[in-house]
Protein backbone atom coordinates (compact mmCIF):
# COMPACT_ATOMS: atom_id res chain seq x y z
CA UNK A 1 0.00 0.00 0.00
CA UNK A 2 1.46 3.64 -0.55
CA UNK A 3 1.70 5.92 1.82
CA UNK A 4 -0.25 9.38 0.36
CA UNK A 5 0.84 12.76 1.44
CA UNK A 6 -2.94 13.21 2.80
CA UNK A 7 -2.86 9.75 4.69
CA UNK A 8 0.22 11.01 7.01
CA UNK A 9 -1.67 14.24 7.85
CA UNK A 10 -4.90 12.25 8.50
CA UNK A 11 -2.90 10.05 11.22
CA UNK A 12 -0.87 12.85 12.40
CA UNK A 13 -3.59 14.81 13.44
CA UNK A 14 -5.50 11.34 15.01
CA UNK A 15 -1.65 11.66 17.01
CA UNK A 16 -2.71 14.92 18.08
CA UNK A 17 -6.04 14.08 19.52
CA UNK A 18 -4.97 11.24 21.58
CA UNK A 19 -1.64 12.65 22.56
CA UNK A 20 -1.43 16.48 22.57
CA UNK A 21 0.90 18.61 20.12
CA UNK A 22 3.86 17.52 23.11
CA UNK A 23 3.58 13.95 22.75
CA UNK A 24 3.63 14.22 18.34
CA UNK A 25 6.52 12.75 17.82
CA UNK A 26 7.63 11.68 14.21
CA UNK A 27 8.53 8.48 15.09
CA UNK A 28 5.27 7.82 17.11
CA UNK A 29 3.81 8.73 14.05
CA UNK A 30 5.71 5.97 12.32
CA UNK A 31 4.58 3.55 14.63
CA UNK A 32 1.12 4.57 14.36
CA UNK A 33 0.82 4.19 10.97
CA UNK A 34 2.91 1.06 10.71
CA UNK A 35 5.44 2.37 8.30
CA UNK A 36 9.43 3.10 8.35
CA UNK A 37 10.43 6.34 9.64
CA UNK A 38 11.34 7.05 5.59
CA UNK A 39 8.61 6.79 3.91
CA UNK A 40 7.17 9.63 6.30
CA UNK A 41 10.33 11.69 5.78
CA UNK A 42 9.88 11.35 1.86
CA UNK A 43 6.52 13.03 2.68
CA UNK A 44 7.77 15.50 4.75
CA UNK A 45 11.01 16.31 5.51
CA UNK A 46 10.60 17.69 9.44
CA UNK A 47 8.28 17.95 11.93
CA UNK A 48 7.99 21.80 10.58
CA UNK A 49 6.82 20.86 7.16
CA UNK A 50 4.08 18.01 8.99
CA UNK A 51 2.79 20.81 11.27
CA UNK A 52 2.55 23.23 8.04
CA UNK A 53 0.53 20.40 6.37
CA UNK A 54 -1.83 20.24 9.41
CA UNK A 55 -2.07 23.30 9.86
CA UNK A 56 -3.08 23.91 6.47
CA UNK A 57 -5.71 20.90 7.11
CA UNK A 58 -7.45 22.85 9.85
CA UNK A 59 -7.99 25.74 8.09
CA UNK A 60 -10.37 23.69 5.49
CA UNK A 61 -13.76 25.79 4.75
CA UNK A 62 -12.43 29.02 6.96
CA UNK A 63 -12.52 30.66 3.48
CA UNK A 64 -15.67 29.04 2.16
CA UNK A 65 -18.00 31.82 0.12
CA UNK A 66 -19.99 33.67 2.23
CA UNK A 67 -23.80 35.21 0.94
CA UNK A 68 -22.78 38.54 -1.06
CA UNK A 69 -25.61 40.30 0.44
CA UNK A 70 -24.64 39.07 3.88
CA UNK A 71 -23.11 42.98 5.74
CA UNK A 72 -19.42 43.11 5.91
CA UNK A 73 -19.14 42.98 9.20
CA UNK A 74 -21.26 39.84 9.38
CA UNK A 75 -18.88 38.28 6.83
CA UNK A 76 -16.08 39.18 9.16
CA UNK A 77 -17.62 37.06 12.09
CA UNK A 78 -18.63 34.14 10.55
CA UNK A 79 -14.69 34.03 9.19
CA UNK A 80 -14.17 34.50 12.91
CA UNK A 81 -15.95 32.00 14.20
CA UNK A 82 -15.07 29.49 11.70
CA UNK A 83 -11.40 30.13 12.22
CA UNK A 84 -12.09 29.68 16.55
CA UNK A 85 -14.70 25.77 15.43
CA UNK A 86 -11.71 24.85 13.38
CA UNK A 87 -9.29 25.47 15.85
CA UNK A 88 -10.98 23.77 18.66
CA UNK A 89 -11.67 20.68 16.57
CA UNK A 90 -8.52 18.77 17.18
CA UNK A 91 -7.08 18.69 20.43
CA UNK A 92 -4.03 21.37 20.72
CA UNK A 93 -5.05 22.39 16.79
CA UNK A 94 -4.63 26.47 17.87
CA UNK A 95 -1.12 25.36 18.80
CA UNK A 96 -0.48 23.36 16.07
CA UNK A 97 -1.48 26.51 13.68
CA UNK A 98 0.65 29.30 15.80
CA UNK A 99 3.56 29.98 14.12
CA UNK A 100 3.43 28.45 11.17
CA UNK A 101 3.83 30.15 7.94
CA UNK A 102 0.97 28.31 4.96
CA UNK A 103 1.05 28.96 1.57
CA UNK A 104 -1.51 26.09 0.97
CA UNK A 105 -4.78 26.40 -0.72
CA UNK A 106 -7.31 26.70 2.53
CA UNK A 107 -4.55 29.62 3.99
CA UNK A 108 -4.37 31.49 1.16
CA UNK A 109 -8.11 31.05 0.23
CA UNK A 110 -8.90 32.05 3.74
CA UNK A 111 -6.50 35.09 3.62
CA UNK A 112 -7.01 36.38 0.47
CA UNK A 113 -11.03 36.34 1.24
CA UNK A 114 -10.78 38.06 4.17
CA UNK A 115 -8.02 40.34 2.70
CA UNK A 116 -9.98 41.33 -0.06
CA UNK A 117 -13.42 41.45 1.74
CA UNK A 118 -12.30 44.74 4.06
CA UNK A 119 -10.72 45.87 1.02
CA UNK A 120 -14.12 46.09 -0.75
CA UNK A 121 -15.47 48.44 1.87
CA UNK A 122 -12.65 50.68 1.44
CA UNK A 123 -9.44 50.09 3.11
CA UNK A 124 -6.18 50.00 1.60
CA UNK A 125 -5.05 46.19 0.45
CA UNK A 126 -2.43 46.59 2.56
CA UNK A 127 -3.73 48.03 5.54
CA UNK A 128 -6.62 45.18 5.35
CA UNK A 129 -4.01 42.36 5.57
CA UNK A 130 -2.63 44.19 8.91
CA UNK A 131 -5.83 44.00 9.76
CA UNK A 132 -6.60 40.49 9.12
CA UNK A 133 -3.83 39.23 11.06
CA UNK A 134 -4.22 41.09 13.86
CA UNK A 135 -7.75 39.98 13.84
CA UNK A 136 -6.05 36.38 13.65
CA UNK A 137 -3.97 36.90 16.34
CA UNK A 138 -6.68 37.26 18.54
CA UNK A 139 -8.40 34.41 17.57
CA UNK A 140 -5.29 31.83 17.91
CA UNK A 141 -4.82 33.72 21.49
CA UNK A 142 -8.04 33.45 22.53
CA UNK A 143 -7.76 29.75 21.35
CA UNK A 144 -5.00 28.61 22.49
CA UNK A 145 -6.18 29.69 25.98
CA UNK A 146 -9.27 27.90 25.74
CA UNK A 147 -7.57 24.66 25.00
CA UNK A 148 -5.26 25.18 27.61
CA UNK A 149 -8.24 25.60 30.15
CA UNK A 150 -8.75 21.45 29.59
CA UNK A 151 -4.95 21.08 30.97
CA UNK A 152 -6.19 22.76 33.92
CA UNK A 153 -5.98 20.31 37.03
CA UNK A 154 -10.07 20.53 38.21
CA UNK A 155 -8.31 20.40 41.90
CA UNK A 156 -6.24 23.43 41.44
CA UNK A 157 -8.99 25.18 39.51
CA UNK A 158 -9.55 29.18 39.05
CA UNK A 159 -11.06 29.52 42.29
CA UNK A 160 -8.28 27.51 44.20
CA UNK A 161 -5.87 29.55 42.53
CA UNK A 162 -7.53 32.88 43.21
CA UNK A 163 -7.66 32.14 46.98
CA UNK A 164 -3.77 31.39 47.09
CA UNK A 165 -3.26 35.02 44.53
CA UNK A 166 -0.75 37.56 46.40
CA UNK A 167 -1.27 40.09 46.54
CA UNK A 168 -4.78 39.06 47.84
CA UNK A 169 -7.32 40.85 44.99
CA UNK A 170 -9.95 42.87 46.33
CA UNK A 171 -13.50 41.71 46.71
CA UNK A 172 -14.38 43.09 43.37
CA UNK A 173 -11.73 41.85 41.27
CA UNK A 174 -11.41 38.67 42.60
CA UNK A 175 -15.31 38.41 41.80
CA UNK A 176 -14.62 39.46 38.47
CA UNK A 177 -11.92 37.59 37.35
CA UNK A 178 -14.14 34.18 39.01
CA UNK A 179 -17.06 35.45 37.02
CA UNK A 180 -15.16 35.62 33.68
CA UNK A 181 -13.46 32.19 34.53
CA UNK A 182 -16.36 30.83 34.97
CA UNK A 183 -18.28 32.85 31.60
CA UNK A 184 -18.82 30.25 28.12
CA UNK A 185 -15.59 30.84 26.33
CA UNK A 186 -17.35 31.18 23.20
CA UNK A 187 -19.23 33.82 24.20
CA UNK A 188 -16.48 35.87 25.61
CA UNK A 189 -15.17 35.66 22.30
CA UNK A 190 -17.90 36.66 20.71
CA UNK A 191 -17.82 39.56 22.40
CA UNK A 192 -13.69 40.49 21.61
CA UNK A 193 -14.92 39.70 18.41
CA UNK A 194 -17.29 42.52 18.87
CA UNK A 195 -14.80 44.82 20.08
CA UNK A 196 -12.33 44.49 18.00
CA UNK A 197 -14.74 45.05 14.88
CA UNK A 198 -16.30 48.22 16.26
CA UNK A 199 -12.88 49.21 16.31
CA UNK A 200 -12.36 48.14 12.53
CA UNK A 201 -15.50 49.88 11.45
CA UNK A 202 -14.21 53.19 13.52
CA UNK A 203 -10.95 52.86 11.84
CA UNK A 204 -13.00 52.91 8.45
CA UNK A 205 -15.20 56.27 8.97
CA UNK A 206 -11.51 58.11 10.01
CA UNK A 207 -10.50 56.95 6.68
CA UNK A 208 -13.22 57.86 4.75
CA UNK A 209 -13.57 61.26 7.02
CA UNK A 210 -10.02 62.26 5.93
CA UNK A 211 -8.86 60.09 2.98
CA UNK A 212 -5.68 59.20 4.43
CA UNK A 213 -4.18 55.41 4.82
CA UNK A 214 -3.15 54.87 8.66
CA UNK A 215 -0.52 52.09 8.31
CA UNK B 1 24.78 25.29 48.31
CA UNK B 2 20.88 25.50 48.82
CA UNK B 3 19.20 25.65 45.33
CA UNK B 4 16.09 28.40 46.05
CA UNK B 5 13.12 28.02 43.97
CA UNK B 6 14.50 31.15 41.88
CA UNK B 7 17.40 30.15 40.98
CA UNK B 8 15.80 27.44 39.18
CA UNK B 9 13.66 29.77 37.71
CA UNK B 10 16.96 31.95 36.52
CA UNK B 11 18.18 28.46 34.96
CA UNK B 12 15.14 27.62 33.45
CA UNK B 13 14.67 30.68 31.77
CA UNK B 14 18.25 30.70 30.83
CA UNK B 15 18.04 27.16 29.37
CA UNK B 16 14.61 28.75 27.59
CA UNK B 17 16.71 30.87 25.41
CA UNK B 18 19.27 28.25 24.56
CA UNK B 19 17.09 25.69 23.40
CA UNK B 20 13.60 27.03 23.01
CA UNK B 21 10.46 25.67 24.79
CA UNK B 22 10.39 22.25 22.86
CA UNK B 23 14.11 21.94 24.37
CA UNK B 24 13.50 22.53 27.75
CA UNK B 25 13.26 19.18 29.96
CA UNK B 26 13.72 18.67 33.94
CA UNK B 27 16.20 16.75 32.72
CA UNK B 28 18.49 19.18 30.59
CA UNK B 29 17.70 22.23 33.76
CA UNK B 30 18.99 19.45 36.63
CA UNK B 31 22.24 18.93 34.43
CA UNK B 32 22.29 22.71 33.49
CA UNK B 33 22.09 23.65 37.50
CA UNK B 34 24.38 20.69 38.54
CA UNK B 35 21.53 19.68 40.68
CA UNK B 36 19.74 15.80 40.51
CA UNK B 37 16.35 15.33 39.07
CA UNK B 38 15.12 15.45 43.22
CA UNK B 39 16.08 18.94 43.70
CA UNK B 40 14.02 20.38 41.31
CA UNK B 41 11.08 18.34 41.99
CA UNK B 42 11.42 19.75 45.50
CA UNK B 43 9.96 23.03 44.10
CA UNK B 44 8.22 22.30 40.96
CA UNK B 45 6.15 18.83 41.15
CA UNK B 46 6.06 18.89 37.42
CA UNK B 47 7.04 21.15 33.85
CA UNK B 48 3.45 22.55 34.11
CA UNK B 49 4.41 24.04 37.89
CA UNK B 50 7.87 24.94 36.13
CA UNK B 51 6.50 26.48 33.63
CA UNK B 52 3.62 28.80 35.60
CA UNK B 53 6.61 30.29 37.59
CA UNK B 54 8.53 31.19 34.38
CA UNK B 55 5.49 33.02 33.22
CA UNK B 56 4.99 34.42 36.63
CA UNK B 57 8.37 35.94 36.07
CA UNK B 58 8.09 37.16 32.35
CA UNK B 59 5.12 39.01 33.37
CA UNK B 60 7.61 41.25 35.89
CA UNK B 61 7.18 44.89 36.06
CA UNK B 62 3.78 45.04 33.62
CA UNK B 63 1.33 46.22 36.14
CA UNK B 64 4.19 48.45 37.85
CA UNK B 65 2.00 51.70 38.86
CA UNK B 66 1.20 53.91 35.72
CA UNK B 67 0.87 58.44 36.13
CA UNK B 68 -2.37 59.07 37.20
CA UNK B 69 -2.58 61.83 34.80
CA UNK B 70 -2.09 59.72 31.82
CA UNK B 71 -5.14 59.19 29.88
CA UNK B 72 -6.57 55.68 30.61
CA UNK B 73 -6.00 55.07 27.17
CA UNK B 74 -2.58 55.83 26.61
CA UNK B 75 -2.51 53.75 30.08
CA UNK B 76 -3.93 50.56 28.09
CA UNK B 77 -1.55 51.21 25.45
CA UNK B 78 1.56 51.26 27.46
CA UNK B 79 0.48 48.04 29.33
CA UNK B 80 0.01 46.11 26.02
CA UNK B 81 3.97 47.35 24.82
CA UNK B 82 4.62 46.03 28.20
CA UNK B 83 3.43 42.50 28.10
CA UNK B 84 4.93 42.48 24.47
CA UNK B 85 8.61 43.34 25.53
CA UNK B 86 7.98 41.00 28.19
CA UNK B 87 7.18 38.23 26.17
CA UNK B 88 9.89 38.83 23.38
CA UNK B 89 12.55 39.03 26.19
CA UNK B 90 13.23 35.32 26.41
CA UNK B 91 12.86 32.60 23.24
CA UNK B 92 9.63 31.33 23.05
CA UNK B 93 8.71 33.75 25.99
CA UNK B 94 5.04 34.50 24.57
CA UNK B 95 4.43 30.06 24.03
CA UNK B 96 5.50 29.80 27.81
CA UNK B 97 3.12 32.30 28.86
CA UNK B 98 0.32 30.94 26.70
CA UNK B 99 -1.79 28.63 28.52
CA UNK B 100 -0.33 29.03 31.79
CA UNK B 101 -3.06 29.82 34.89
CA UNK B 102 -1.10 31.45 37.44
CA UNK B 103 -1.72 33.52 40.07
CA UNK B 104 1.71 34.83 41.26
CA UNK B 105 1.99 38.61 42.04
CA UNK B 106 3.30 39.82 38.46
CA UNK B 107 0.34 38.70 37.02
CA UNK B 108 -2.23 39.27 39.56
CA UNK B 109 -0.79 42.72 39.90
CA UNK B 110 -1.37 43.59 35.72
CA UNK B 111 -4.57 41.41 35.53
CA UNK B 112 -5.85 43.79 38.40
CA UNK B 113 -4.23 46.85 37.10
CA UNK B 114 -6.08 46.62 33.87
CA UNK B 115 -9.30 45.48 34.70
CA UNK B 116 -9.46 48.57 38.01
CA UNK B 117 -8.55 50.98 35.12
CA UNK B 118 -11.37 50.00 32.97
CA UNK B 119 -13.69 49.83 35.81
CA UNK B 120 -12.61 52.95 36.73
CA UNK B 121 -13.37 54.97 33.58
CA UNK B 122 -17.38 53.21 33.53
CA UNK B 123 -17.15 49.55 32.80
CA UNK B 124 -18.58 46.96 34.84
CA UNK B 125 -15.76 44.51 36.46
CA UNK B 126 -16.75 41.50 34.81
CA UNK B 127 -16.87 43.59 31.31
CA UNK B 128 -13.59 45.41 32.03
CA UNK B 129 -12.24 41.29 33.26
CA UNK B 130 -13.49 40.07 29.81
CA UNK B 131 -11.73 42.91 27.76
CA UNK B 132 -8.32 43.10 29.65
CA UNK B 133 -8.72 38.86 28.86
CA UNK B 134 -9.56 39.80 25.15
CA UNK B 135 -6.80 42.07 24.75
CA UNK B 136 -4.21 39.92 26.27
CA UNK B 137 -5.10 37.14 23.72
CA UNK B 138 -4.41 39.77 20.60
CA UNK B 139 -1.18 40.37 22.58
CA UNK B 140 -0.64 36.63 23.18
CA UNK B 141 -1.00 35.45 19.52
CA UNK B 142 0.73 38.80 18.01
CA UNK B 143 4.09 37.52 20.34
CA UNK B 144 3.70 34.24 19.64
CA UNK B 145 3.60 34.49 16.00
CA UNK B 146 6.50 37.79 15.92
CA UNK B 147 8.60 34.98 17.74
CA UNK B 148 7.82 32.21 15.62
CA UNK B 149 9.55 34.27 12.34
CA UNK B 150 12.95 33.68 13.49
CA UNK B 151 11.99 29.68 12.49
CA UNK B 152 11.55 30.87 9.33
CA UNK B 153 14.14 29.40 7.12
CA UNK B 154 15.57 32.27 5.28
CA UNK B 155 16.14 30.18 1.82
CA UNK B 156 11.63 29.64 2.39
CA UNK B 157 10.68 33.03 3.64
CA UNK B 158 7.55 34.86 2.47
CA UNK B 159 8.46 35.72 -0.68
CA UNK B 160 9.05 31.50 -1.83
CA UNK B 161 6.12 30.67 -0.26
CA UNK B 162 4.00 33.25 -1.62
CA UNK B 163 5.55 32.34 -5.17
CA UNK B 164 4.25 28.53 -4.75
CA UNK B 165 1.08 29.69 -3.12
CA UNK B 166 -2.49 27.84 -4.57
CA UNK B 167 -4.31 29.19 -5.55
CA UNK B 168 -2.19 31.46 -7.20
CA UNK B 169 -3.06 35.15 -5.55
CA UNK B 170 -3.80 37.74 -6.96
CA UNK B 171 -0.90 40.37 -7.54
CA UNK B 172 -3.21 42.87 -5.46
CA UNK B 173 -3.21 40.13 -2.69
CA UNK B 174 0.26 39.27 -2.90
CA UNK B 175 1.64 42.68 -3.02
CA UNK B 176 -0.14 43.62 0.11
CA UNK B 177 1.15 40.15 1.88
CA UNK B 178 4.26 40.50 1.15
CA UNK B 179 4.59 44.24 1.82
CA UNK B 180 2.67 43.18 5.52
CA UNK B 181 5.24 40.48 5.63
CA UNK B 182 8.25 43.24 5.57
CA UNK B 183 6.57 45.66 7.66
CA UNK B 184 8.06 45.75 11.30
CA UNK B 185 6.37 43.90 13.60
CA UNK B 186 6.36 46.68 16.07
CA UNK B 187 4.68 48.73 13.91
CA UNK B 188 1.85 45.92 13.40
CA UNK B 189 1.57 45.68 17.02
CA UNK B 190 0.80 49.13 17.12
CA UNK B 191 -1.91 49.33 14.60
CA UNK B 192 -3.99 46.35 16.15
CA UNK B 193 -3.40 47.63 19.79
CA UNK B 194 -5.04 51.37 18.24
CA UNK B 195 -7.83 49.05 16.08
CA UNK B 196 -8.97 47.18 19.11
CA UNK B 197 -8.78 49.97 21.59
CA UNK B 198 -10.74 52.21 19.05
CA UNK B 199 -13.10 49.45 19.94
CA UNK B 200 -13.48 49.72 23.39
CA UNK B 201 -13.47 53.15 23.43
CA UNK B 202 -17.04 53.05 20.87
CA UNK B 203 -18.24 50.42 23.29
CA UNK B 204 -17.60 52.48 26.54
CA UNK B 205 -19.35 55.55 24.55
CA UNK B 206 -22.42 52.61 23.89
CA UNK B 207 -22.49 51.79 27.57
CA UNK B 208 -22.58 55.65 28.53
CA UNK B 209 -24.83 56.06 25.98
CA UNK B 210 -27.53 53.38 27.26
CA UNK B 211 -26.52 52.40 30.72
CA UNK B 212 -26.59 48.89 30.22
CA UNK B 213 -24.35 46.08 30.45
CA UNK B 214 -23.68 43.90 27.38
CA UNK B 215 -21.55 40.99 29.11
Amino acid sequence: MVLRRADVVDGALELLDAEGLDGLTMRKLGAALNVQGGALYRHFPSKEALLDAMAERLLAGVGAPLPAEMPWLDQCREMAERLRVQLLSRRDGARVVAGTYVSGPNTMTAGGRAIELLSSVGFPPEEAAWITFAFFYFVLGHTIEEQALVRLDPAHGWEARLAEAQPVPSPALASAMLAMAKADPAERFRYGVRLFLAGVERRLEELRADGTSGV
